[in-house]
């Protein structure tokens, strides 16, 4: 039941119609983290720079999350995004972007980490998303994201991974866009095609499906959330509450793919509620439970 | 159960990425009573023109659909309407319309019709609607469908239809309009706000969700087409299951609420699935009844 995770770790400035959060801890990892510590323990791998103004140690501080993973690169510049979102919050627009340590060398996953059984690799550089996966002895389970910048610009980096993990986890406008359909079921059956086990297309406000090779699917409206202040996070949130609760159940069939993706749409309900990590820093596994359990009864007839 | 629709019948001509349909028999009141008529007789009320091509006693043999309410107007020409669909097809573009009949007086609700308890309004001018609601004595329960056009052209005879009626029936862009508001549950509670018991917002391939004034909320995905040839008509079908549904088991609250826009998922995706009127013409109560138990077994976790 040992989950992995590879991913950013941000400065954030984000800027919603419900206010501004300047220089804000973010980042794939620390979003999954959080999410995913609810369900099993988190062995954490990134890299931050000699910049850093956060004490990971702090925010994870009584959760069940292990640094042994965080690198620290004295001569490097910690990852920057800011973005801002309009309307219905569907979509982020990126108003500025400083890859500075993302665009280097991966961070060494340590050695009491390789026998990892559930990986989650954020989006990045496919090829580095390879490079950490080729550091895991013999994962269980390996799920991973990425997005349109990779889709455009290293296809094959990309189709390459796709034919070695598990599951794919992408928001509907990439897997559109990488099955180059329009229909977003013909979508979710071309990139099954492409190697993976199960692909889960996130939806925002409209939820997400799940497509299987099995044949089987799964669907699930979004939780109807009165108060959205910042949806940054809410994927990592979804992804890190699915792999955390796989690996609590150390499964990963079908019927525990469809909790697991309920408990994330839980978990993103969560984080979109407030900036940063507010929101999903003040659930707790029973507030999680608890919403399941309304989500169950939101969806059935 | 008597279950009573006003809407429009229209000679359509329709193109998507899968074809071009020319002059086929279209209009709300059709696509309405093909689907409410597996579930509970139907009493039609409509008018055509002199030019009208179809044998509307042909098209709806063998089911049960009434059509003393039909009025053939030999000075008037038939409603027309040309549209065309793109991408993932989620919205029409209207190529050209001739409102006709439609422009004129509504039909003449027959006197064995006033006692008529579950009422469908299609989509026409909202003046128009509260005549046509005049002449029923004591509907149980009244349904009603709108679009952006209204909302923009004549909100205040809609505000005061809406006061009227129990149940709107409209798709996302449209309920986001008429509440002035972005986010789809608050704009939900916003038109409950506007004296409607219910409201069912239709989100095309993501599903619908439904609010009531009691509180309680329920959220269906839509059912994962692969083959959608022609949305046309998928909105007047999902009414018409839900208002034939409920007629049947006679009852309108919630629960049944729940089942009969299950049912209406249902029948929408069978609607898509081919052109104009052959795709739900094809279907059948039993196929209805299979999807939805196999649209259960999606959902349910």
């Amino acid at each position: 039941m040992s989950l992995l995770v590879n991913g950013s770790i941000g400065i954030d400035t984000v800027k919603t119609p419900f206010g501004v959060s300047e220089n804000c801890l973010g980042g794939s990892a620390i979003y999954f983290s959080m999410a995913a510590s609810f369900f099993a323990p988190v062995r954490f791998t990134g890299v931050v720079g000699n910049d850093c103004p956060f004490d990971l140690a702090k925010t994870f501080a009584g959760r069940n999350v292990d640094l042994a993973g965080l690198e620290v690169r004295k001569e490097s510049k910690t990852f920057r995004w800011s973005g801002s979102y309009k309307g219905s919050m569907n979509e982020a627009t990126t108003e500025a972007v400083e890859l500075n340590v993302l665009a280097e060398e991966p961070p060494k996953v340590p050695a009491a980490y390789k026998d990892s059984q559930f990986v989650f690799l954020a989006n990045t550089n496919p090829a580095i998303q390879q490079q950490i996966l080729q550091q895991i002895d013999e994962p269980v389970f390996t799920a991973v994201d990425t997005m349109n910048y990779w889709i455009e610009n290293n296809l094959n980096d990309l189709k390459a991974l796709l034919a070695k993990i598990d599951c794919l986890i992408i928001n509907e406008d990439e897997a559109r866009m990488l099955a180059n359909e329009a229909n977003l079921i013909c979508a979710a059956d071309a990139i099954l095609d492409m190697g993976v086990e199960v692909i889960v297309i996130k939806k925002g406000e409209s939820g997400s499906i799940v497509s299987a090779v099995s044949g089987e699917r799964f669907a699930l409206p979004a939780w109807p959330s009165v108060e959205v202040k910042d949806p940054t996070g809410a994927g990592d949130c979804f992804a890190g509450a699915m792999l955390g609760y796989l690996a609590s159940v150390n499964q990963a069939d079908f019927e525990s793919l469809k909790t697991a993706v309920a408990y994330g749409t839980v978990a993103a309900s969560f984080s979109i509620s407030d900036f940063s990590l507010k929101g999903i820093g003040s659930a707790s596994r029973e507030m999680l439970d608890a919403r399941l359990q309304e989500l169950k009864k939101l969806t059935q007839f």
